[in-house]
């Protein structure tokens, strides 16, 4: 017998729902996997016709939260895909819907589905989303189309608060739309931070407004291939309404070749003997134009990405700080290649360090924590490199504090990002090559680690995943043999 | 100053098209290469509003040819996609239109473009749909969006007979729109084999009308995952108007673990001591009822596939023959696994022979054509093995007759296959893993082997080739760092 369940609890976000208890079925669980889940075998029917997420009577949140509303709307649609409506929001506007993720948004959430109804508690919005990921995890159908949810509890939260995905649109442009689709998917997966290698060597995309000739002349296609301010704009809402923090990186003073098409006099020119041979190294450190040029690109920057970090680069190069001191000016908190640390002395105690350098990351995480820096590991995770058949495996193996050092240096390792850098990668093959391969540094990055050192115990969990993706329009590709309920229709 | 030219010939197919010469332009070359082509640097401009294929007046083939009506308005509408009309076609039938491509279809042509037309001459209308395809990619637009040919003739014929693409559907199954997919990129590359490796130990998706229950039981899914009678008929419809013979594999007696579900007793019962463990072993020789099963199958894969091929697969056991003994009666040409021929002394005269173990391929074919045998090259060009970076090269690199024989054992190589095993790969990986990397082994097969052993020449044409592809809607990925005009829109 359904019956609709009005619940309400001194929690900050909350979500009820119409379930029935019927009979018993195992089902397989969430991806990444919850810190706690007490599951049952007891199936609750859910129907569709009455389902509604509401917000409790005592939650901060309440109907006109934006990024909570447009969330009961995807995870209604995600949850019942051929059902358009059935959801009964209120509207009302409430505080911290209007902002943006941080570096100390509080990600937690507690799901308790039971008999009639289900509850979910969370500390932000941002939690609500992790915890309304979760649910939608927890739904499945039988045979007949019919939908349930087993009793379950969950106490859950993130590892790491950094769990980073890289994309390159420099080496390839990347077409809005592909990056939308990743933000969803990387919502899917509790990513949280969009790193967005936007320009390099081969292209510039982005169009400045204070240097439209950077892209007018740097890029592949000064009309096709350029992220306009708009587009960032969208890319930024998008990422917001799932949590996700954008964080733009401008990389030099190496990697801008393509900066100098645009910017006359920016790079050193390069010398055959004594004359000058056409070709440029990087950006020139000895003229007084090139710091007041990266002082206004960098204010620019500051002022289009809302996120209080910005990735500067610095990678392969030996004289990157220059550059850097300038962001502390800024305001903002500067991510730098693990290069700048490789090379020089002096680095602001707030600069957080990425290891991308495969061989040595351990040692390397040993000696950026004892020097007191935050780190960020990536070196394990260079997502573009594939080889045939289950390389995730070798993602879900990586331990990011297994490293020497004090319970004071693993606690600098504040999270990782997985990495897809652009040279054999643009849209074509990104969503394959990301999905599910990515998933696994996701849940290394969310998971409790002792509960998810098993391989083999994830397989069928991320199996499941999976095709989870595909039902939701996500082209990821196949773990191995099998097949799944709503395969990709290949169009 | 433009004017339609009208021009017939003695020659069986012919088309004619309106030029305009204007000037000087460097343009990229055809994928594969043609034997012969000589391109000028006069360059003529083609008006789509003007533009007409037309059957010479000495044709064989006429209006009313349904394989070649056809490829006129699908290269009308790849040559210019913002068109939809401009094509006056004649309807008159001819012989050979309707018929299937065989091991014995001439495949060769002779295009000549000159100022104010382009003969098209062949012997079959599947030389004519090569031409066209050389044709369209010799159509080009400048920046203001004009079409432009330049001045060219072409001498061209494939170097093997037999060029082919396995797809297997046992291991994931793919959606008949992936098929038809696959088989126009394939007839962009003069692929002219589509090599069905339609059901395998996991899955038999092959809906037969005389043992329904092998799909019923033995697919993933009994409706959602099998190919119908009708499914069958579109891909091999589809095939024939692009000229690609179309060869089912029913691998036996090996891989087999899925025909068993359906079919009680075909199987070979395992045993822990004297009693049966529920597992099974390949098809059962012991028994007259697998012989009667096994003729009854062949007599409707005859019935339904009309290449006057059939693969019988024969891979990894040790007594195939007796099975493939039973095809001479059904007048079928049959191919086997080279594992056949390994473990047998009496293999018939006719029966083709494909390689697939890699390491020692050269030896096998001086071996297997030492004994009279036809033989297949596939080992080399295992395509779903993927590894980072520009693995074609490897592929490009295959040279089919460099192994110590006579001319006449050479000769016996009567071409190739690319497989792409599905242990990995279903529908969301499929494209990107298949192309534009498989064109390697299409110039390979097609082109003369002394014009293109350099691959490091090769490569800014199958650059272009690849954006093509991808104008055309294949989602081809990239070699390395750039861009297209027309870039995937990643939706």
């Amino acid at each position: 017998m359904a019956h609709t369940g009005t619940h309400s609890q001194p929690v900050r976000a909350c979500l009820l729902l119409v379930v029935v208890s019927v009979w018993v079925q195992q089902v397989d669980g969430v991806w990444p996997l919850p810190q706690q889940l007490d599951q049952s075998a007891d199936r609750n029917s859910l129907s569709p016709q009455r389902f509604s997420f509401t917000y409790g009577r005592d939650s901060a949140a309440q109907t006109g939260c934006s990024v909570l509303d447009a969330a009961f709307k995807r995870y209604f649609s995600i949850i019942f895909p051929d059902f358009t409506k059935g959801s009964g929001l209120l509207i009302v506007k409430t505080r911290g819907c209007d902002g943006y993720p941080d570096e100390d948004s509080d990600e937690s959430y507690n799901l308790s589905v039971s008999e009639g109804q289900a509850v979910l508690r969370s500390v932000t919005v941002w939690g609500a989303l992790r915890g309304l990921e979760s649910f939608s995890q927890l739904v499945y159908q039988d045979d007949y189309g019919s939908y349930f949810i087993n009793k379950t509890e969950i106490v859950d939260f993130p590892r790491f608060a950094f769990r980073g995905l890289l994309l390159d649109t420099s080496r390839h442009y990347l077409p809005l739309h592909a990056i939308l689709k990743t933000l969803d998917a990387m919502a899917y997966s509790k990513f949280n931070v969009f790193h967005w290698h936007i320009v390099d060597d081969p292209s510039f995309p982005y169009q400045s407004r204070t240097f439209p000739d950077l892209s007018n002349k740097g890029a592949f296609h000064p009309f096709t291939h350029v992220y306009t301010q708009s587009d960032v704009m969208r890319v930024i809402e998008h990422a917001r309404m799932r949590g996700i923090r954008v964080i733009p990186e401008f990389d030099s003073p190496g990697h801008t070749q393509s900066w100098g098409k645009g910017q006359p006099n920016l790079l050193t020119p390069c010398y055959k003997g004594d004359v000058p041979s056409g070709s440029f190294g990087p950006v020139d450190p000895t003229v007084d134009t090139t710091y007041k040029f990266m002082e206004s690109l960098l204010k620019e920057v500051k002022f289009v990405f809302p996120d209080s970090y910005v990735h500067l680069g610095g990678d392969e190069v030996s004289f990157a700080c220059c550059i850097m001191n300038m962001t502390a000016a800024l305001n903002r908190t500067s991510i730098v290649w693990q290069d700048v640390f490789d090379y020089h002395e002096r680095i602001p105690q707030d600069t957080v360090l990425e290891i991308w350098k495969g061989e040595t990351y351990q040692a390397e995480l040993s000696r950026m924590t004892k020097a007191g820096h935050r780190v960020l590991l990536s070196a394990p995770w260079y997502i573009n490199h594939i080889s045939y058949g289950q390389d995730w495996r070798n993602s879900y193996a990586v331990q990011p504090q297994n490293f020497s050092g004090t319970e004071e240096q693993k606690k600098l390792v504040i999270g990782g990002e997985v990495a897809m850098w652009g040279e054999y990668v643009d849209a074509t093959n990104l969503n394959p090559r990301l999905w599910p391969r990515a998933c696994a540094a996701a849940e290394r990055l969310w998971s409790d680690e002792e509960k998810t050192l098993n391989a083999d115990l994830a397989f069928p969990r991320l199996e499941k995943f999976r095709c989870e993706l595909l039902r939701r329009g996500i082209q990821a590709e196949p773990l191995f043999v099998g097949h799944c309920k709503h395969e990709y229709d290949g169009l």
